[in-house]
Protein backbone atom coordinates (compact mmCIF):
# COMPACT_ATOMS: atom_id res chain seq x y z
CA UNK A 1 0.00 0.00 0.00
CA UNK A 2 1.28 3.56 -1.11
CA UNK A 3 0.14 6.25 1.45
CA UNK A 4 -0.64 9.11 -1.02
CA UNK A 5 2.20 12.10 -0.88
CA UNK A 6 -0.14 15.13 -1.53
CA UNK A 7 -2.99 15.12 0.53
CA UNK A 8 -3.88 18.87 0.23
CA UNK A 9 -3.63 21.29 -2.67
CA UNK A 10 -2.97 25.11 -2.50
CA UNK A 11 -4.08 27.49 -5.17
CA UNK A 12 -3.66 30.77 -5.69
CA UNK A 13 -6.09 33.01 -6.81
CA UNK A 14 -5.03 36.43 -9.26
CA UNK A 15 -3.57 34.81 -12.53
CA UNK A 16 -3.99 31.27 -11.62
CA UNK A 17 -7.90 30.58 -11.31
CA UNK A 18 -9.08 34.27 -13.05
CA UNK A 19 -7.50 37.44 -14.31
CA UNK A 20 -6.13 39.95 -12.60
CA UNK A 21 -3.18 41.35 -14.02
CA UNK A 22 -4.58 42.78 -17.13
CA UNK A 23 -6.80 45.05 -15.44
CA UNK A 24 -4.09 46.46 -13.55
CA UNK A 25 -2.38 46.52 -17.11
CA UNK A 26 -5.06 48.27 -18.91
CA UNK A 27 -5.34 50.76 -16.51
CA UNK A 28 -1.90 51.74 -16.08
CA UNK A 29 -2.57 52.14 -20.02
CA UNK A 30 -5.11 54.35 -19.47
CA UNK A 31 -2.91 56.16 -16.91
CA UNK A 32 0.34 56.66 -18.57
CA UNK A 33 -2.01 58.09 -22.02
CA UNK A 34 -3.67 60.41 -19.36
CA UNK A 35 0.39 61.63 -18.31
CA UNK A 36 1.25 62.07 -21.90
CA UNK A 37 2.16 65.66 -21.46
CA UNK A 38 4.38 65.21 -19.10
CA UNK A 39 7.37 62.39 -20.51
CA UNK A 40 7.61 59.09 -22.81
CA UNK A 41 5.55 56.31 -21.91
CA UNK A 42 8.19 53.94 -20.80
CA UNK A 43 9.48 56.17 -18.64
CA UNK A 44 6.54 56.88 -16.85
CA UNK A 45 5.57 53.34 -16.61
CA UNK A 46 8.91 52.64 -14.47
CA UNK A 47 8.60 55.58 -12.09
CA UNK A 48 5.29 54.17 -11.75
CA UNK A 49 6.61 50.98 -10.69
CA UNK A 50 9.07 52.51 -8.56
CA UNK A 51 6.45 54.29 -6.57
CA UNK A 52 4.47 50.85 -6.10
CA UNK A 53 7.91 49.30 -5.15
CA UNK A 54 8.04 52.17 -2.69
CA UNK A 55 5.13 51.65 -1.19
CA UNK A 56 4.43 48.07 -0.42
CA UNK A 57 5.99 48.04 2.83
CA UNK A 58 2.95 50.33 3.87
CA UNK A 59 0.14 49.91 1.67
CA UNK A 60 0.47 46.13 1.18
CA UNK A 61 -0.92 44.27 -2.16
CA UNK A 62 -3.73 45.30 -4.01
CA UNK A 63 -5.82 47.67 -6.15
CA UNK A 64 -6.34 51.11 -3.53
CA UNK A 65 -2.61 50.77 -3.21
CA UNK A 66 -2.09 50.95 -6.42
CA UNK A 67 -4.69 53.96 -7.27
CA UNK A 68 -2.70 56.16 -4.39
CA UNK A 69 0.47 55.26 -6.26
CA UNK A 70 -0.66 56.41 -9.24
CA UNK A 71 -1.78 59.77 -7.65
CA UNK A 72 1.59 60.06 -6.26
CA UNK A 73 3.60 59.61 -9.59
CA UNK A 74 1.36 61.90 -10.98
CA UNK A 75 1.76 64.46 -8.38
CA UNK A 76 5.57 63.75 -8.78
CA UNK A 77 6.02 63.93 -12.44
CA UNK A 78 3.27 67.08 -13.00
CA UNK A 79 5.50 69.04 -10.35
CA UNK A 80 2.49 70.51 -9.16
CA UNK A 81 0.68 71.44 -12.73
CA UNK A 82 -1.74 68.63 -12.69
CA UNK A 83 -5.14 69.06 -13.57
CA UNK A 84 -7.86 67.64 -10.50
CA UNK A 85 -9.62 66.09 -13.79
CA UNK A 86 -6.59 63.89 -13.80
CA UNK A 87 -7.22 62.57 -9.96
CA UNK A 88 -10.71 62.37 -10.86
CA UNK A 89 -10.14 60.11 -13.53
CA UNK A 90 -7.80 57.89 -11.68
CA UNK A 91 -9.99 57.60 -8.82
CA UNK A 92 -12.80 56.68 -11.18
CA UNK A 93 -10.64 53.86 -12.74
CA UNK A 94 -9.81 52.40 -9.48
CA UNK A 95 -14.05 52.19 -8.88
CA UNK A 96 -13.81 50.34 -12.12
CA UNK A 97 -11.07 48.09 -10.94
CA UNK A 98 -12.70 47.50 -8.02
CA UNK A 99 -16.17 46.54 -9.77
CA UNK A 100 -14.49 44.00 -12.75
CA UNK A 101 -16.33 41.03 -13.29
CA UNK A 102 -14.44 38.21 -12.04
CA UNK A 103 -13.16 35.99 -15.35
CA UNK A 104 -12.37 32.53 -14.68
CA UNK A 105 -8.72 31.24 -17.18
CA UNK A 106 -10.15 28.10 -19.10
CA UNK A 107 -10.64 24.78 -17.07
CA UNK A 108 -10.40 25.92 -13.51
CA UNK A 109 -13.73 25.09 -12.39
CA UNK A 110 -14.30 21.78 -13.84
CA UNK A 111 -10.47 20.71 -12.70
CA UNK A 112 -11.31 22.37 -9.33
CA UNK A 113 -14.56 20.53 -9.17
CA UNK A 114 -12.94 17.45 -9.72
CA UNK A 115 -10.40 17.39 -7.11
CA UNK A 116 -12.85 18.92 -4.51
CA UNK A 117 -14.00 15.07 -4.71
CA UNK A 118 -10.66 13.97 -3.38
CA UNK A 119 -8.86 16.63 -1.77
CA UNK A 120 -9.21 19.57 0.85
CA UNK A 121 -8.38 22.56 -1.14
CA UNK A 122 -7.05 25.56 -0.20
CA UNK A 123 -7.15 28.77 -1.41
CA UNK A 124 -4.12 31.12 -0.11
CA UNK A 125 -4.36 34.77 -2.07
CA UNK A 126 -2.53 37.90 -1.09
CA UNK A 127 -3.74 41.23 -1.29
CA UNK A 128 -6.67 43.09 0.13
CA UNK A 129 -8.99 41.17 1.81
CA UNK A 130 -12.12 42.94 0.80
CA UNK A 131 -11.09 42.42 -3.15
CA UNK A 132 -10.19 39.48 -2.67
CA UNK A 133 -13.37 38.35 -0.60
CA UNK A 134 -15.52 39.90 -3.36
CA UNK A 135 -13.91 38.05 -6.22
CA UNK A 136 -13.98 34.89 -4.15
CA UNK A 137 -17.75 35.42 -4.51
CA UNK A 138 -18.20 36.61 -7.66
CA UNK A 139 -16.29 33.38 -8.92
CA UNK A 140 -18.88 31.30 -7.49
CA UNK A 141 -15.90 29.21 -6.68
CA UNK A 142 -16.25 29.48 -3.05
CA UNK A 143 -18.13 26.41 -2.12
CA UNK A 144 -15.17 24.12 -3.66
CA UNK A 145 -12.89 25.57 -1.33
CA UNK A 146 -12.24 24.00 2.45
CA UNK A 147 -10.13 27.31 3.70
CA UNK A 148 -9.72 30.18 1.88
CA UNK A 149 -6.71 31.93 3.46
CA UNK A 150 -6.05 35.37 2.86
CA UNK A 151 -2.82 36.52 3.30
CA UNK A 152 -0.95 40.24 3.71
CA UNK A 153 2.24 38.75 1.97
CA UNK A 154 3.39 34.96 0.87
CA UNK A 155 6.20 33.94 2.69
CA UNK A 156 7.98 30.12 3.56
CA UNK A 157 5.99 30.46 6.94
CA UNK A 158 3.06 31.06 5.19
CA UNK A 159 2.94 28.14 3.38
CA UNK A 160 4.27 26.09 6.44
CA UNK A 161 1.40 27.21 8.78
CA UNK A 162 -1.05 27.03 6.34
CA UNK A 163 -0.05 23.67 4.62
CA UNK A 164 0.05 22.39 9.08
CA UNK A 165 -3.27 23.92 9.73
CA UNK A 166 -5.00 22.77 6.84
CA UNK A 167 -3.39 19.89 5.69
CA UNK A 168 -0.90 17.18 7.05
CA UNK A 169 1.71 19.62 6.52
CA UNK A 170 3.45 21.23 3.74
CA UNK A 171 5.26 18.30 2.79
CA UNK A 172 2.11 16.47 2.15
CA UNK A 173 1.08 19.62 0.35
CA UNK A 174 1.06 21.22 -3.52
CA UNK A 175 1.13 24.66 -4.28
CA UNK A 176 -0.77 25.45 -7.69
CA UNK A 177 0.13 29.34 -8.77
CA UNK A 178 1.33 31.79 -11.52
CA UNK A 179 3.77 33.61 -9.91
CA UNK A 180 7.34 32.54 -8.87
CA UNK A 181 8.22 34.29 -6.28
CA UNK A 182 5.25 34.25 -4.30
CA UNK A 183 3.20 30.88 -5.43
CA UNK A 184 6.85 28.63 -5.89
CA UNK A 185 9.70 29.55 -4.24
CA UNK A 186 8.23 29.73 -0.66
CA UNK A 187 6.07 26.67 -0.99
CA UNK A 188 9.14 24.99 -2.00
CA UNK A 189 10.99 26.50 0.65
CA UNK A 190 8.40 25.44 2.97
CA UNK A 191 8.68 21.81 1.96
CA UNK A 192 5.83 21.10 -0.02
CA UNK A 193 5.72 20.28 -4.15
CA UNK A 194 4.43 23.73 -6.39
CA UNK A 195 2.97 23.43 -9.88
CA UNK A 196 4.08 26.47 -11.69
CA UNK A 197 1.64 27.53 -14.35
CA UNK A 198 3.17 30.29 -16.08
CA UNK A 199 0.46 33.39 -17.13
CA UNK A 200 0.96 35.79 -19.86
CA UNK A 201 0.91 38.95 -17.91
CA UNK A 202 3.05 39.05 -15.18
CA UNK A 203 3.53 41.84 -12.80
CA UNK A 204 6.92 42.86 -13.14
CA UNK A 205 7.57 42.69 -9.03
CA UNK A 206 6.58 39.11 -9.21
CA UNK A 207 9.62 38.33 -12.08
CA UNK A 208 12.20 36.39 -10.67
CA UNK A 209 15.06 36.06 -13.42
CA UNK A 210 16.55 32.88 -12.87
CA UNK A 211 15.18 29.85 -14.22
CA UNK A 212 14.08 28.20 -11.23
CA UNK A 213 14.83 24.21 -11.26
CA UNK A 214 13.81 21.91 -8.11
CA UNK A 215 13.15 18.11 -7.59
CA UNK A 216 9.39 18.81 -6.23
CA UNK A 217 8.62 21.69 -8.80
CA UNK A 218 6.32 20.79 -11.82
CA UNK A 219 5.89 23.59 -14.95
CA UNK A 220 2.47 23.01 -16.62
CA UNK A 221 0.45 24.84 -18.97
CA UNK A 222 -2.22 24.81 -17.50
CA UNK A 223 -4.24 23.53 -14.31
CA UNK A 224 -6.16 20.76 -15.76
CA UNK A 225 -2.33 19.28 -15.37
CA UNK A 226 -2.73 18.96 -11.74
CA UNK A 227 -3.77 15.29 -11.90
CA UNK A 228 -1.06 14.45 -13.86
CA UNK A 229 1.31 16.49 -11.66
CA UNK A 230 -0.18 14.51 -8.63
CA UNK A 231 0.10 10.81 -10.03
CA UNK A 232 3.98 12.24 -10.99
CA UNK A 233 4.69 12.81 -7.36
CA UNK A 234 2.71 9.74 -5.92
CA UNK A 235 5.06 7.70 -8.22
CA UNK A 236 7.83 8.74 -7.76
CA UNK A 237 7.55 8.58 -4.15
CA UNK A 238 7.40 5.09 -4.68
CA UNK A 239 9.92 5.22 -7.31
CA UNK A 240 12.51 6.58 -4.32
CA UNK A 241 10.83 4.80 -1.15
CA UNK A 242 9.89 7.58 0.49
CA UNK B 1 -19.63 20.69 39.89
CA UNK B 2 -20.17 24.09 37.30
CA UNK B 3 -18.91 23.86 33.87
CA UNK B 4 -17.33 27.29 33.08
CA UNK B 5 -19.94 29.36 30.94
CA UNK B 6 -17.33 31.43 29.14
CA UNK B 7 -14.73 29.73 27.63
CA UNK B 8 -13.31 31.79 24.17
CA UNK B 9 -12.99 35.05 24.97
CA UNK B 10 -12.72 37.42 21.87
CA UNK B 11 -11.61 41.16 21.79
CA UNK B 12 -11.95 44.01 19.29
CA UNK B 13 -8.86 45.62 18.51
CA UNK B 14 -9.55 49.04 17.39
CA UNK B 15 -10.42 51.41 20.19
CA UNK B 16 -10.59 48.77 22.75
CA UNK B 17 -7.06 47.48 22.82
CA UNK B 18 -5.39 50.85 21.34
CA UNK B 19 -6.46 53.93 19.93
CA UNK B 20 -7.81 54.39 16.59
CA UNK B 21 -10.73 56.77 16.10
CA UNK B 22 -8.25 59.46 17.39
CA UNK B 23 -6.16 59.24 14.19
CA UNK B 24 -8.78 59.57 12.01
CA UNK B 25 -10.40 62.53 13.64
CA UNK B 26 -6.88 64.04 13.61
CA UNK B 27 -6.34 63.47 9.99
CA UNK B 28 -10.12 64.63 9.13
CA UNK B 29 -9.62 67.85 11.10
CA UNK B 30 -6.37 68.71 9.35
CA UNK B 31 -8.50 67.69 5.98
CA UNK B 32 -11.15 70.51 7.47
CA UNK B 33 -8.81 73.05 7.36
CA UNK B 34 -6.59 72.23 4.10
CA UNK B 35 -10.49 73.09 2.73
CA UNK B 36 -11.48 75.90 4.48
CA UNK B 37 -12.08 77.89 1.19
CA UNK B 38 -14.94 75.14 0.19
CA UNK B 39 -17.10 75.73 2.67
CA UNK B 40 -18.06 75.23 6.32
CA UNK B 41 -16.54 72.75 9.09
CA UNK B 42 -19.67 70.74 9.77
CA UNK B 43 -20.89 70.69 5.91
CA UNK B 44 -17.59 69.61 5.04
CA UNK B 45 -17.51 66.93 7.15
CA UNK B 46 -20.98 65.70 6.58
CA UNK B 47 -19.68 65.42 2.98
CA UNK B 48 -16.87 63.71 3.97
CA UNK B 49 -19.54 61.09 5.75
CA UNK B 50 -21.47 60.48 2.82
CA UNK B 51 -18.58 59.86 0.70
CA UNK B 52 -17.53 57.42 3.16
CA UNK B 53 -20.37 55.76 3.80
CA UNK B 54 -21.15 55.27 0.13
CA UNK B 55 -17.66 53.76 -0.39
CA UNK B 56 -17.74 51.36 1.68
CA UNK B 57 -19.28 48.69 -0.29
CA UNK B 58 -16.56 48.73 -2.81
CA UNK B 59 -13.49 50.34 -0.67
CA UNK B 60 -14.37 48.21 3.00
CA UNK B 61 -13.14 49.24 5.61
CA UNK B 62 -9.79 51.02 6.88
CA UNK B 63 -7.30 53.98 6.26
CA UNK B 64 -6.27 53.63 2.54
CA UNK B 65 -10.13 53.49 1.98
CA UNK B 66 -10.73 56.86 3.98
CA UNK B 67 -7.58 58.54 1.69
CA UNK B 68 -9.85 57.98 -1.50
CA UNK B 69 -12.58 59.13 0.18
CA UNK B 70 -11.07 62.64 1.16
CA UNK B 71 -9.74 62.67 -2.10
CA UNK B 72 -13.19 62.17 -3.69
CA UNK B 73 -14.81 64.73 -1.18
CA UNK B 74 -12.06 67.09 -2.22
CA UNK B 75 -12.89 66.86 -5.79
CA UNK B 76 -16.55 67.57 -5.46
CA UNK B 77 -16.69 70.13 -3.17
CA UNK B 78 -14.22 72.21 -5.61
CA UNK B 79 -15.70 71.56 -8.64
CA UNK B 80 -12.61 71.28 -10.81
CA UNK B 81 -10.48 73.97 -9.30
CA UNK B 82 -9.00 72.05 -6.59
CA UNK B 83 -4.83 72.96 -5.98
CA UNK B 84 -2.88 69.96 -6.77
CA UNK B 85 -0.84 70.65 -3.72
CA UNK B 86 -4.19 69.91 -1.53
CA UNK B 87 -4.26 66.05 -2.71
CA UNK B 88 -0.79 65.89 -1.92
CA UNK B 89 -1.26 66.62 1.69
CA UNK B 90 -3.70 64.22 1.72
CA UNK B 91 -1.56 61.35 0.20
CA UNK B 92 1.53 62.49 3.09
CA UNK B 93 -1.76 62.52 5.77
CA UNK B 94 -2.91 58.97 4.67
CA UNK B 95 1.08 57.93 4.74
CA UNK B 96 1.45 58.98 8.32
CA UNK B 97 -2.02 57.44 9.67
CA UNK B 98 -0.50 53.84 8.33
CA UNK B 99 2.87 54.46 10.51
CA UNK B 100 1.01 56.10 13.76
CA UNK B 101 2.63 54.27 16.74
CA UNK B 102 0.35 52.15 18.57
CA UNK B 103 -1.09 53.41 21.85
CA UNK B 104 -2.99 50.79 24.30
CA UNK B 105 -5.61 51.76 25.91
CA UNK B 106 -4.93 51.35 29.78
CA UNK B 107 -4.97 48.20 31.21
CA UNK B 108 -4.90 46.54 28.47
CA UNK B 109 -1.50 44.69 28.46
CA UNK B 110 -2.18 43.36 32.11
CA UNK B 111 -5.62 42.32 31.40
CA UNK B 112 -4.41 40.08 28.43
CA UNK B 113 -1.82 38.73 30.32
CA UNK B 114 -3.77 37.42 33.29
CA UNK B 115 -6.45 36.01 31.35
CA UNK B 116 -4.35 34.33 28.23
CA UNK B 117 -3.68 31.82 31.21
CA UNK B 118 -7.18 31.21 31.45
CA UNK B 119 -8.83 31.10 28.02
CA UNK B 120 -7.88 31.05 24.50
CA UNK B 121 -8.35 34.64 23.49
CA UNK B 122 -9.32 35.83 19.72
CA UNK B 123 -8.67 38.49 18.29
CA UNK B 124 -11.41 39.67 15.83
CA UNK B 125 -11.08 43.02 13.60
CA UNK B 126 -12.12 44.20 10.67
CA UNK B 127 -10.81 46.34 8.35
CA UNK B 128 -7.33 46.37 6.34
CA UNK B 129 -5.51 43.09 6.65
CA UNK B 130 -2.18 44.87 6.04
CA UNK B 131 -2.50 48.02 8.43
CA UNK B 132 -4.30 45.79 11.05
CA UNK B 133 -1.36 43.19 11.00
CA UNK B 134 1.12 45.83 11.41
CA UNK B 135 -0.87 47.64 14.82
CA UNK B 136 -1.08 43.60 16.06
CA UNK B 137 2.79 43.25 15.63
CA UNK B 138 3.30 47.41 16.79
CA UNK B 139 1.19 46.40 19.58
CA UNK B 140 3.56 43.93 21.09
CA UNK B 141 0.29 41.71 21.97
CA UNK B 142 0.01 39.28 18.94
CA UNK B 143 1.52 36.39 21.46
CA UNK B 144 -1.49 36.65 23.86
CA UNK B 145 -3.75 35.70 21.13
CA UNK B 146 -4.71 32.16 20.17
CA UNK B 147 -5.80 33.32 16.92
CA UNK B 148 -6.31 36.39 14.57
CA UNK B 149 -9.31 37.26 12.47
CA UNK B 150 -9.13 39.59 10.45
CA UNK B 151 -12.31 39.92 8.75
CA UNK B 152 -13.65 42.49 6.27
CA UNK B 153 -17.21 42.95 8.13
CA UNK B 154 -18.82 41.75 11.65
CA UNK B 155 -21.96 40.10 11.15
CA UNK B 156 -23.10 37.45 13.31
CA UNK B 157 -22.48 34.76 10.81
CA UNK B 158 -19.00 35.47 11.56
CA UNK B 159 -18.99 35.31 15.68
CA UNK B 160 -20.83 31.98 14.71
CA UNK B 161 -17.83 31.18 12.73
CA UNK B 162 -14.81 32.27 14.92
CA UNK B 163 -16.72 31.05 18.21
CA UNK B 164 -17.18 27.43 16.40
CA UNK B 165 -13.67 27.27 14.99
CA UNK B 166 -12.14 28.83 17.96
CA UNK B 167 -13.83 27.94 20.96
CA UNK B 168 -16.63 25.96 21.82
CA UNK B 169 -19.33 27.90 20.27
CA UNK B 170 -20.89 30.83 20.30
CA UNK B 171 -23.30 30.63 23.50
CA UNK B 172 -19.69 29.85 25.21
CA UNK B 173 -18.23 32.90 24.48
CA UNK B 174 -17.57 36.26 25.27
CA UNK B 175 -16.96 38.93 23.26
CA UNK B 176 -15.45 42.54 24.24
CA UNK B 177 -15.17 45.88 21.94
CA UNK B 178 -16.02 49.12 21.94
CA UNK B 179 -18.44 49.31 19.21
CA UNK B 180 -22.13 48.34 19.54
CA UNK B 181 -22.70 48.15 15.51
CA UNK B 182 -19.89 46.04 14.91
CA UNK B 183 -18.84 44.09 18.11
CA UNK B 184 -21.84 44.50 20.45
CA UNK B 185 -25.35 43.56 18.32
CA UNK B 186 -23.79 40.57 15.73
CA UNK B 187 -22.00 38.77 19.04
CA UNK B 188 -25.35 38.99 20.87
CA UNK B 189 -27.26 38.03 17.73
CA UNK B 190 -24.68 34.93 17.10
CA UNK B 191 -25.65 33.59 20.22
CA UNK B 192 -22.56 35.21 22.56
CA UNK B 193 -22.32 37.16 25.29
CA UNK B 194 -20.96 40.52 25.02
CA UNK B 195 -19.07 43.33 27.34
CA UNK B 196 -19.90 47.09 25.78
CA UNK B 197 -16.74 48.94 26.82
CA UNK B 198 -17.83 52.32 25.32
CA UNK B 199 -14.93 54.87 24.18
CA UNK B 200 -14.79 58.67 24.18
CA UNK B 201 -14.19 58.78 20.51
CA UNK B 202 -16.70 56.52 17.99
CA UNK B 203 -16.91 56.77 14.38
CA UNK B 204 -20.35 58.16 13.33
CA UNK B 205 -20.83 54.75 11.22
CA UNK B 206 -20.54 52.85 14.28
CA UNK B 207 -23.32 54.61 16.14
CA UNK B 208 -26.23 52.87 17.54
CA UNK B 209 -29.37 55.60 18.55
CA UNK B 210 -31.06 53.31 20.52
CA UNK B 211 -29.92 52.33 23.67
CA UNK B 212 -29.46 48.58 24.00
CA UNK B 213 -30.43 46.08 26.75
CA UNK B 214 -29.98 42.65 26.67
CA UNK B 215 -29.73 39.75 29.48
CA UNK B 216 -26.06 38.36 28.15
CA UNK B 217 -24.66 42.01 27.76
CA UNK B 218 -22.69 44.06 29.93
CA UNK B 219 -21.38 47.47 29.72
CA UNK B 220 -17.91 48.27 31.35
CA UNK B 221 -16.03 51.41 31.82
CA UNK B 222 -12.87 49.34 31.00
CA UNK B 223 -11.13 46.42 30.00
CA UNK B 224 -10.23 44.91 33.54
CA UNK B 225 -14.05 44.90 34.31
CA UNK B 226 -13.44 41.78 31.95
CA UNK B 227 -12.81 39.30 35.56
CA UNK B 228 -15.86 40.50 37.09
CA UNK B 229 -18.18 40.27 33.96
CA UNK B 230 -16.63 36.31 33.48
CA UNK B 231 -17.68 35.77 37.28
CA UNK B 232 -21.70 37.57 36.96
CA UNK B 233 -21.90 35.42 33.81
CA UNK B 234 -20.66 32.12 35.91
CA UNK B 235 -23.07 32.66 39.24
CA UNK B 236 -25.88 33.40 36.90
CA UNK B 237 -25.65 30.37 34.97
CA UNK B 238 -25.43 28.62 38.20
CA UNK B 239 -28.79 30.36 39.30
CA UNK B 240 -30.51 30.05 36.47
CA UNK B 241 -29.31 26.10 36.16
CA UNK B 242 -28.58 26.60 32.63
Amino acid sequence: MVQATVTTLGFDADDTLWQNEQFFRQTEERFLELLADFGDRSALSSRLFAVEKRNIPIYGFGIKGFVLSMMETALEISDGRLDPGIIARVLTMGREMLNHPVELLPGVRETLEALADHYPLVLITKGDLFDQERKLTASGLADLFNAVEIVSDKSASTYARVFAARGDGANKGLMVGNSLRSDILPALEAGAYAMHIPHDLTWTYEHIEEPVEHPRLFVEENIQKVFEVIEKINIKSVDLRI
